[in-house]
Order: C-alpha cells, then sequence, then structure tokens
C-alpha cells in the first residue's frame, strides 16, 4: 500500500524508539486520536516486552498536518519524556533529497533514476556526484546536476564533495557503486542516511572483486547487499539482501552480468524502504517495517 | 518470533475486524492498558481508513490472563459495540485441535506430522480420517487416532466424518490431499476452519490432475495453493503459495515429485499461520499477518 | 558461458530437431571433428529415446567458419537426409535484427534497451514501432529509429508495419507491452520469432487487466509470462515465466509497480535466450537449452 | 527426467573427464553407435575449447547393459587412453548404498528416510550411524540397521565406524547433521563420496553456531550449504545451497526452525545429484549436470 494523500488530508509518519513497557500504544494512539488524526497503518516490534527496546512506526493522517506538525510535535513533548522516546515525524508530502555517488558502472544509477522517472521513487533526485565523468551523459538529459569531482587530493575532494551535498540540501547520500571508501569524517555527517550496494552477499565476500571471490569458492549462488555505511567497512546494518542461482558455467563476465541484476533490485528496495522510513536501526542491525 | 508464554504472564491473541473510524486503536490499546496487559504484537490493516474495513491482530501479555479472560471479554463488550466490532480472543496456551482428511497420498500428512513432533506445529492432532487405510501406518505409532471411513454412500459416509470430528474436539479441519470434494453441508460446519492443499497455482489448473494440465501447457514453473474451502472448487481464499522451478526434462513423474516438496511446504505454513490467528478472510480472499 | 569469438576461430550455432535414433550424435560429432570444428557446448533432449522427438543444439568453432559455412551446410546434407533432421545453423559473429513493438509503457523497453547498451543483448535494435509517440523520447538518444505508425486502419496500418519491419531486416519481433492484438497474417511472417510479454502468470489470468484479475482472485504471488505469439491470445507456446510475493497490503497501483519488475526481468531472459538460439519449440511448448 | 528402465533395455551413466580437444565427443558417440548404445542424455562442459578440461556425462541404454559392461570397458580403452581420459561408469539400475550418520537431529535423516520410502532417492540406505543413541525409533521401524557408536576414544570410534560401513558395503557417506569433525583418515576413504550439510551459506558464517552468527550480523536471508567433505573445515567443493528470507522478528528459535527446511531440502537435492552421477569434482568446485 501506498502512502498518498486522499483528499485534503495529508498524511505523516511517525517513529518511535524507547523501552518496551506498558501503556506505550494507548498513550500515543489516545494523542492521534485526540488531535484528531485516523491510524492509516501502524507497525511495531519490541526485542523484550519487558523492558526491552520498543520500535513503532506509524503513518496517520489528519486535516492540516503541515501546518499543525510543529505544534502537534509540541504536545506530544510530555509523552515522549513519560517513555523515553526517541521520536521522528516527516511529512509524506515532503520528499527526501537524495545525492548519488557514481564511477563508471551504470546500472544502479539507471535503476534509480527509471524509478524515479516512473514516479516509483518517493524522492527528489538533488545531485549525482562522481570522482569520473563517465556517466554524465545517463543523468544531464534528465535536468539533474551531475557534478564531477576527481580525487587527487582525497581531503580536497571530500570537502567538496560536502559543499555540494550541502548546497543541494541532501539528505540521504546512496553509494551506487561508487568505488571509493568515504572517510569517517564524511561518514559522522550522514549517520543511517548513507546506502551503499556491496555486491555479494554480506558477510561472504567482504572487500574487493567478490565475483571473482566467489567464483573462486564456487558457490551456487550469487548475492547483492544493501546496507548503511559505518566506519567498518562492509560491516554497517543490513537492509536488504537477494541472490541468484549460478553454475559452472557461469565465468567471471555471466556472474557479473548476473549480479548486476540483482544489485539494482536490492539497493532499488533498500532505497525505497528508506525513503518511506521503514528502516529502523538498532546497534548493527535494522528493523525494517514492510 | 514465536509468541510463548515467559514466566507467570499468560498471553492472549486478540482479533478485530470493524468499520475504519477515528479512536478504535487508542480504545483498544487504552482498554489493554488498564487491564494491565502489554500488547507484545500488533498488526493493523485498512481497506479505506475513511470508514473501510479494518482489521487488527494484537498479541498481549498479562497475569492470569486464562482465568481473567471471561470477565475481560465483558468489560470489552462496551467497546466492542461502539466501533461495531467482531471480536476473537484465544489463549496462547490452549492449542487448537486438528482433524487430518487423507487418501493414499501422504507427504502433506508426513509433514504434518513431523512439525508437530518437532514442536514447530502449535496444535493437538486430534485425529485422521480417510477413505482407505492405506496411511494408518504412518499415524498409528505416534499415538494419533486414525479412523477409516470406506466411502460407499457419500451422505452416510459424511455423517460418519462429521461425528468422529465432534467426538475428538477438532477445531480446524486439514484437507491434506483428501481427494474428494465435500459437501456443502459438511463446509458449513467449518467455515474458514477448513483448509485444503490444491496441487497448481491457482487459478491456473483448477480441477483435477493439474499437474498434466501443467505438463501440457508447458509452464515453466509449477505450484501449490493452500486456502479455505468454500462450496466453490479451488475457488474459497487463498492462505499462500509457492512455486518451482521446472524445464521441459520434467515429465509427469518428475512434476509430481517437485510438486510434493512445494503442496507440502505451502499446506504447513498455511497451517501454521492459521494456528496462530494470522489469517483474517475478508470476502474471497485473506489478510496475512505474517 | 557466454558464447564469444576467441582469436581467429569463429563460432557456430547449430540446431537439430528429427526422430529418435542410434547413431545421430555420432554422426553429427564425427562430421564436425572432419570438419576441424571443435565442440564447445552441446546439449540434446530427446521426448522418447525410441523414435521420439529428438532436439540439439551446439555451439562449434573453427577457423573461416563463415566463408565455410554454405560449403559445410552443403557436405551435411547426405546426414541431415539420412536422419531427417531439421537443421538450423548461423554465426554467432552475425547479430540478429530485432523490432520492438510498444505502446505507452516504458518499463519492457527501457529494460531492452539499457541491456542492449551494456553489451549484454546480443543484437542489432534495428527499429522500435509504436501505435503512440509518447516513447519517442527513450529511444530517439539512442540513434535507433523510432516509427510512429498510429492505428486507424486496422489493416492499413499493419501494412506500413510489415514495411517497416522489412525496410529495417527485422528477424525477430518483440512485443515489448504493446497492448494490440496482431493479426494471423502478420503472426505468419514471424513464425517462432514474435514473442510477447505478458503480465500474468499464465495460463491465469489470460486477457485484460491481469493485475485487476490478481487483486480480485486473492494471489499471494504475481508473475509474467515471455510466450512466442500464435494465433491464439496468450496461448503460445511459454519461454519462461517468474513470480514475486505479493500480499494482502498491495493494491493494484502496488500490483502494477511490482509487476514490471518482474514483466521486465522475464522478457529480457526470453529475447536473451531467443537471440543465443537456446530456445526450440515443440508443438505448443519450448525445449530452452540454457 | 528419471533416467528408468525401459523394456529389456538397460541404462548406464558414462563419466569423462579429460584434456578437451579435438574428436573427443565423436569418439564416444561413435563407439557408442558401434555398441548399439543410445544415447539418452548427455551433457557436457568445458572450462576452455582449447586445451582446458572436459567433462562430459552420458546416459545411454542398451540390451544386455550389465553383461556386457565389462567388454564395453575393455573395448573403450584405447579411446580413453587417446584423449587421456578419465572414466567412470555405472548400471543405473545398480542402487548405491549410503551410510547417513546423525547425531540428535532429525530433520535431515527424516527427510532422506521419507524420499527414500517414497521410491524418490535412487539409493539403498544399508545403515544410520551415531554417536548417540536418540534417532534409533526413527530408523528401526524401517528395517535399517542403527548402529550406536558412543566416542569415548576418537580413534576407537571412528575404527568402529569405518568396519561398520564396510559390513554394510557403503559407497556413499552422509553427515546429515551429524556434528562431529572426521579425522582425515576417514575422510581419505571417502574421496568425493562423503557429503556434510553446513547449515549456513557458505562462506559465510563458517564453524560453529551459524544460525546465532546470523543472528548477530542481521542478514535478511539464512541459507545451507550441501558440500563435499575435505580435510579442511567447511571448505570442500560446495555441490548445492539454498536461502530463505528472514526477518528481524525472527530470533534465534525461529532461524533454526527456518533453517531447518533449508538444509533438509539443500541436502537431500545434493545427495539425489550425487546419486545420480551428476556432480564432477574440479579441484576444490563442482561441475553440476542437471
Amino acid at each position: 500500500m501506498r502512502e498518498q494523500e486522499i483528499g485534503a488530508l495529508e498524511r505523516v509518519r511517525l517513529r518511535i524508539t524507547c523501552p518496551d513497557g506498558l501503556g506505550i500504544v494507548a498513550s500515543v494512539a489516545q494523542f492521534l486520536a485526540t488531535e484528531g488524526a485516523n491510524i492509516v497503518q501502524s507497525d511495531q516490534y519490541s526485542l523484550d516486552p519487558s523492558g526491552g527496546q520498543f520500535f513503532m512506526r506509524i503513518v496517520f493522517e489528519c486535516a492540516h498536518a503541515a501546518s499543525r506538525l510543529e505544534d502537534m510535535r509540541h504536545r506530544f513533548d510530555r509523552i515522549a519524556k513519560t517513555y523515553d522516546m526517541n521520536v521522528q515525524c516527516s511529512l509524506v508530502a515532503q520528499k527526501k533529497r537524495i545525492g548519488i555517488f557514481v564511477t563508471k558502472e551504470d546500472h544502479c544509477l539507471l535503476e534509480l533514476l527509471w524509478l524515479w522517472q516512473a514516479g516509483d521513487l518517493d524522492a527528489d533526485i538533488a545531485v549525482v556526484v562522481s570522482n569520473h565523468d563517465t556517466l554524465r551523459h545517463c543523468v544531464a538529459p534528465m535536468g539533474i546536476p551531475f557534478v564531477h569531482i576527481p580525487i587527487n587530493d582525497k581531503e580536497a575532494a571530500e570537502r567538496q564533495q560536502l559543499a555540494v551535498l550541502e548546497t543541494h540540501g541532501v539528505h540521504t547520500v546512496v553509494l551506487a557503486r561508487y568505488m571509493q571508501i568515504v572517510s569517517p569524517t564524511f561518514v559522522a555527517q550522514y549517520p543511517q542516511q548513507m546506502i551503499n550496494i556491496h555486491h555479494s552477499f554480506l558477510p561472504a565476500f567482504v572487500g574487493g572483486n567478490p565475483y571473482r571471490q566467489a567464483l573462486d569458492r564456487g558457490v551456487k549462488m550469487i548475492g547483492a547487499t544493501a546496507h548503511y555505511v559505518t566506519n567498518v567497512l562492509d560491516e554497517g546494518p543490513i537492509i536488504e539482501q537477494d541472490v541468484q542461482r549460478v553454475t559452472h558455467r557461469d565465468d567471471l563476465e555471466a556472474l557479473k552480468r548476473i549480479g548486476k541484476h540483482v544489485e539494482r533490485t536490492v539497493l532499488a528496495r533498500a532505497v525505497q524502504w528508506h525513503l518511506d522510513d521503514r528502516v529502523l536501526v538498532v546497534g548493527n542491525k535494522t528493523v525494517v517495517f514492510r
């Protein structure tokens, strides 16, 4: 179900994390009812009902949500304090702005551009950044800025990249087969807002040339993993994974070709769920409310 | 996540269907909080937030739920009436009793027996009924009654069958490749409580010999469908489906062999979800809260 | 394994259909050895070793295959006659020319264009034909002719279409969500050379609006089917099928969105196999040597 | 397609490995034709047509194959020498004898027993060996010997195990969740004839407690791997792998329950392919002719 606006009602996504306990759902639901907001979808998950961490995602709709949201947040504060809640809240109508990083491989970029064109990616693609000029022709005709930042001095380049992202108001960074390691400084700017696609079924085949590693090991399926970027390479919280069957007939070229399909499928799903605020991070893992 | 008892707390599954509207979740959650019940899991779905049908499944836990349940139900009545709710409620600890119908094929029966033995089927297998004596040896050693009711006079046989089910206190009937059509009278006794496995990906290949039909059509995948039984053959609400890839090399024998694996997998999932009260019927379709 | 040229050796694909019998493989292999041709890949299948239909696909390589092919065919004639063989033969280096028919939906077209751009579609896209001008912008920038033939007079339009295909030397026609029925005259021009994608798991949901039909039936998976076009709607030999899981949450829009992914994946596979001469038709079914 | 006897003809499986080169297929096919043998199925694969390793599996049928096989082998010797072939040959009718090793978990054992009972495992189950007496009740009623060899002195126990296998004429050993490491001496007795099921998608989660490791890493799919046993733990040639989707809701118990299904499916496939001589080992990888 897509969460679109119906009539004059406006939709809001609410995400709550707190220690589990008695009365949380009742307090939140009571609050929303009092505000005249109707719950459209609700998901919850608890690590342990007796005080473990509790996760909740609610989509509600009410009249004039956009103009009232600030006030509602204020009124909700009392409940948030009572239960020690971490609260996040966003208007469905207010699209996130994403920045896509690429190198020379186009398949993940093209998948995102195509979904965006088809209206199936609920975001504004603010900018595409690359250390090569190779893929400019995919991006420019769509009226999306393409910024080529060659990497000679890594630190200088990263300062430039961050400046570009700020200029374009980027909320979420997608590394769409961007074959560079980003620094802790960069990572710190986009906590749980930077998604990478790794071309293996993690934790198998961490690091470089995973298809070559897969070929050498003789696996019967190859995979791809979309995860949030942290400071440990290929170790961030996994958002989504998928695999495809291969056989002894598939050489390195074939694995790459088959893998491209898996990579773009997995990355697209992860980005879509992230944009819908469906992904909550707990430690090094994710809760995905689908 | 399995919903087991923790300590002295007892768990209850609550299912609600009603017209959607403002304040439903708040009222239910408030009620449970007042009763000292903690919500362990909650799923909801609405056909349309503006008055469409609303579905909710809650698992909650509280002290002494078993002894208090009747009183809680009584106190809940006011809310149920306010929102025109259809309410169903069951103790997690109180296992459903199932009756399995078979003919001569053993694979679906064996899958259910194994799961039950392994503690992965949250039910009591009360009785196995068959129109042949063929599979008695699978059932008898487990201490489960096996009742052979030959079908000469169809009406008389059905009366016997119903009597056996009543004697054994059967709540849910599973047709595990029972190759007979049951009468409307029989169906009426187990509304949304009788599950059939059909050996095709419905609505493809309705009726007899679906593997032969699949072979003749040259499909590249074969499937199985678990559904609630209604009075229209192979037309009841679908609970679960799955498929498996086949090739031109697979002859009728191979399709049957591959199909057996899909059939038992699909039937097992459907029965498990049904036993966990995860399946709600709306018209000729199901809502499955997984 | 992709069948590419290595060094000065040239590759040829050979397809043989004949009644099964003793000595067929020996005769063919002996012939190729005598010609100095090395068998790179070989697949065979027999409906029945005792005189049933026999299917064989061989990829061989030899020096100067292109210039020698006509002579080799001639010398092979004796064997072909002995075993009553239907023989087809094509140079791997000689790409098939395909014509793509579309209406307004772009996803299947885009998938084929991408694969072609990425070098993963072993064909020349000769022309794209449409009854609407909508998708011209996807095609024109790639230097591929886009021909808009509005359909007012159906017969006249079809004559125009056939003329365009002839002009561009089209060997294989792909109906990439072309929402029109083609006439028997048209079909007869491209026997087993016209591929359609139907947006359901055939034979379920034949005809119009299959996603609406799927929604109404409440299936738990939706699919797509690529098949050769014959004169009976949605009844031609199936080349490939696949499915994707859906839930009660998925409304019509969601089914279409999920379905698009399956459609383009399935169509791409079918077209690739067809281009590699991997698909042999037997009656209303296919043998696919993968 | 199953390779069963038809009429008085008897079927033989022939497997050949040799350096690739001109005329191999022709020589083999010519030989079989001369012997009056009809090729029923044939698969081949070459690492590199120019002298790389070549693999071939042929199923042929001829009259009185059983009594003639020794002579045919003798006559084939000249060809085998010419091409430096490694040749293996077995009558389809002559079932392999397998020995199954278990500890306390029954699911993989039960799957094999059930397939065997259903006639879907083309082997004789010669004996089941265990370091515990736990699963005797599953095996004994089927008339299959169950031998309990407790492991106090590891070397002595292994001597006993080997003696039991020899007594029962075991050709293939299946470690069906046998939670013990076997010694190099043992492994050497069953080269490419000992199959293990590891409960992870190798090479992810090598070693102990893979489900715990999977839970901690937060993967979105869990898998199982069937491989030939070598002297390096979990590093032998992979025969088959598969995965199943999991979510954040699945705790350790759930992973184990879901995993059981994948394990038994994967092991069953690997054993069936091995019994059909479909698996050829090359270095640390397998060629599987399906």
